[in-house]
């Protein structure tokens, strides 16, 4: 097995330094396009079959070093009893979006057994690739979720949560302590079923500032990490947009801390020294001529150079316009394959 | 006059410490609800005596420490040609969003003449105001308006700017600099109408890395406040969602930096000792239960005591939902009035 991936989490010197994509398994892939032609995002992550053949084309076709399952943050929410879709170009929407009390209680505790098919696409993703290379699994984190839940939506602002949060302290923390616990069930499940890594995505908890991040979110996040990280698993914490968060992203049982293009991939290395860092290419750079991504990605590479926790992603999602000669090229220089 | 805001943006101690917010003049105001019934945004922008009255507002019942002229970023833009309008809750739209070189070319040299209104707007709020205190005037960055005629709308990843930006050198350069030759003139007019200060809203530059910003939007930029303080003006620079920029926000000719919720005020100043700073409040928090909202804004009033340069602000716009009685109370609490 290539464990590139997990020995970096582990900051033991891996054979060559691994690189895989958030959302590698995407619409930039003609491949994909083809498969999701059939199915919406939610019916596909339904199907483990399709779903393990999503996940395992990437790590086949450019030779990546980690697979991660075909799944999306909202199906857990799913099976809390919430009322999802997925819309084309912009993203999750909740019906009846969270307000009151009555409202997070109608949130039911998290079944895992509703949700099978992500468990199912990551034994069949494994089967699929021999288990040559680590399968990730995933989870939204908490405020990410939350903030979908009382949003309705994706937000630009996030008024409606920071408002909810600072007026409804008791039903914030119950929320949150549902989400926390949903996660921590999702993951465990995701874990038992094979992937050694975890990945908890909390993106737009860079909304908030650190003192709020603190008081608020990382509480949360801090239960779902220790509990992970008890059993065995090996934990990536992915916040964007707040460089001013990436030493609260380093709570306890994170192995790795994954941060976006915004910050300075070193500084975080000399700010974090026992910890992994993944990242950090801007994804745009994905559509620029390929002699500039791959200048701006040799910057990374040579200011982690030497550093033995270093894991190769995009600062963010693979962009579906992403050409796929640059991610091809990308790897290739991570690998140290370039002529 | 109460001069105290350009008493802190040169660093000299004013009598109290100034307050005043971004879109004071907005949707929390019962009044300005009541005249934006009958007339959209661009209409109201477009009617001076009406934008003069809007602006006056929140100065007479707050107590400010200056007005800002009710207008849009996006108002010069239709001084060159673009075809914009502004949806409720959505923002700005472009029409025949800019892709190639015709769309640039496209766009007209700015003639302030077709934007008249505007500087008539400041005129008239300073008389409404008997130049009671500053009357502050404003234009977008040259990357936030980029973005809006490159994306055609407000977006979330700016991939399409960014591709832009990366793959069309020469053509970004020539938007840019028209962009640039615009605010100056746009700002200048401003200038000459009686706003001693000027403030210049990048709000979305935050989007991209130190680097990205250096090499693509910063040259531009102080070339804008450059032009301005040689003319004598003081110039406020924004820029939202990014702590990595602070330090590149301080171009030549920026006398403050209006800096966002996500970084410390006191290490802005500590990094920038020769500039003004102004900020930082959570918006939302203008929606949270008062105590909490004063106990945080005395937070930034104790981290920021003892320094010439502050400007209390928010970290960004007034919510539309803000509490009226916070605004009160917090510009009070500013002020030193609360008992």
């Amino acid at each position: 097995m290539n464990d590139s991936l997990i020995r970096a989490c582990r900051l033991e010197r891996p054979e060559r330094r691994p690189v895989w994509f958030m959302r590698q398994a995407g619409r930039y892939l003609k491949e994909y396009r083809e498969i999701r032609k059939n199915y919406s995002v939610l019916e596909l992550c339904r199907r483990p079959e399709e779903a393990a053949e999503i996940s395992a084309l990437p790590v086949n076709r450019f030779d990546l070093d980690a697979a991660i399952v075909f799944s999306d943050i909202m199906i857990p929410l799913t099976g809390m009893n919430a009322d999802i879709r997925i819309i084309e170009n912009e993203g999750p929407k909740v019906a009846g979006r969270i307000e009151n009390a009555e409202d997070v209680q109608r949130l039911r505790e998290f079944d895992p057994s509703t949700v099978q098919y992500v468990y199912e696409a990551v034994e069949r993703t494994r089967r699929m690739l021999s288990d040559r290379v680590p399968v990730i699994g995933f989870a939204g984190g908490p405020f990410t979720l939350s903030s979908y839940l009382i949003e309705g939506s994706s937000s630009r602002d996030f008024m409606r949560v920071k408002k909810f949060m600072y007026r409804k302290r008791e039903l914030w923390d119950e929320l949150m302590g549902k989400l926390a616990d949903m996660c921590i069930s999702h993951l465990q499940e995701q874990h038992r079923a094979g992937c050694r890594v975890l990945q908890l995505f909390d993106s737009w908890a860079g909304t908030l500032s650190a003192a709020d991040y603190m008081e608020y979110v990382r509480p949360y996040t801090e239960h779902i990490t220790r509990r992970l990280s008890a059993d065995g698993a090996i934990v990536i914490h992915f916040i964007t947009g707040n460089p001013s968060l990436v030493s609260c992203m380093a709570c306890r049982g994170v192995s790795a801390v994954s941060v976006d293009w915004r910050v300075n991939i070193r500084d975080v290395m000399d700010a974090l020294p026992d910890l992994a860092v993944q990242g950090n290419l801007e994804p745009a750079l994905m559509m620029a001529p390929k002699q500039m991504m791959l200048e701006r990605a040799s910057r990374i590479l040579a200011e982690t150079e030497g550093r033995p926790g270093h894991i190769f992603n995009l600062g963010h999602g693979m962009p579906a316009e992403a050409d796929v000669e640059n991610v091809e090229a990308l790897v290739k220089l991570v690998h140290g394959e370039m002529r």
